[in-house]
């Protein structure tokens, strides 16, 4: 009978899947960035983002399992329609407010999921699996605070275009 | 040239299509769940959404525009895991937990794109329509917290089907 170890386990198959393919969008989304702080910014979460994918290896071994992803579809539609964005206002003073919208759709979608995982592995007993989902899940929403910060500041006002 | 209010326009389809999605699904997730509180938020929800998309019409009618969805890749994806999970976890403990998280997800999604869709409103000089999609945005984050406490009262224990 399937219980909440095998949701588990799911959902992080998911997340290890989720987590490599964003490792493989941000640096195009960095490069299609025109503001400076904001590549900056996006940067220095691929660099998060990797450390997730480890995080996450760890996770795995918790419950001494092999790391394995599954096809993540939301993410892969989460990625399609930030490509499709960026593609559609590249050259406007609307991307990187575009950039962002879409950059805190994968968070957001990250944000659920971590809080999720976090919570199942400490009712799964497991403190260090759930002290490691918990680390990410701060980052998520570290990164989350960051992008909004960036979106008030000036892009997207900078984003109206007419001056 | 492409500006904030093309991005706007366009997320604003992209939500008008999402929404009319998750009303064909939310009856199928309430009929997927075996506990009676959680059938009730669903269908709960249900009726906002219906009212959703009502407020979305009014919002494209605030920009002299015909509402017209665009299809949301996100959200075809979201509810494609939604969709998975349900099946895998019929008859489980963890049928309850599982579609929680699934709904969440989407909640999640549906935040970020409505805090950026009602911000830009108002910096598009329209506050009728901020306020509409400010509505909106309060009822998901509403939703998601009526999720949360669903999940930490008894859900995500009893799916842990150990008694």
């Amino acid at each position: 009978m399937k219980t909440l170890k095998n949701l588990f386990l799911d959902e992080l198959a998911d997340m290890y899947d989720a987590e490599q393919r964003i490792v493989k969008a941000l640096p195009k989304m960095a490069k299609a960035a025109t503001c400076e702080d904001l590549k900056a910014a996006i940067k220095s979460h691929l660099k998060e983002t990797e450390g997730h994918v480890k995080k996450l290896k760890q996770v795995f071994q918790c419950f001494d399992k092999k790391a394995k992803g599954k096809t993540c579809e939301a993410t892969v539609g989460l990625l399609k329609e930030g490509d499709e964005i960026a593609a559609e206002f590249k050259g406007s003073p609307a991307i990187n407010a575009a950039l962002i919208a879409a950059a805190q759709k994968v968070e957001h979608y990250e944000i659920a999921s971590y809080g999720c995982l976090s919570e199942w592995a400490g009712l799964l007993g497991n403190q260090k699996a759930a002290g490691l989902l918990q680390q990410i899940l701060d980052q998520e929403k570290h990164a989350n605070e960051a992008l909004n910060e960036l979106a008030h500041s000036s892009l997207n006002e900078e984003a109206l275009g007419d001056g």
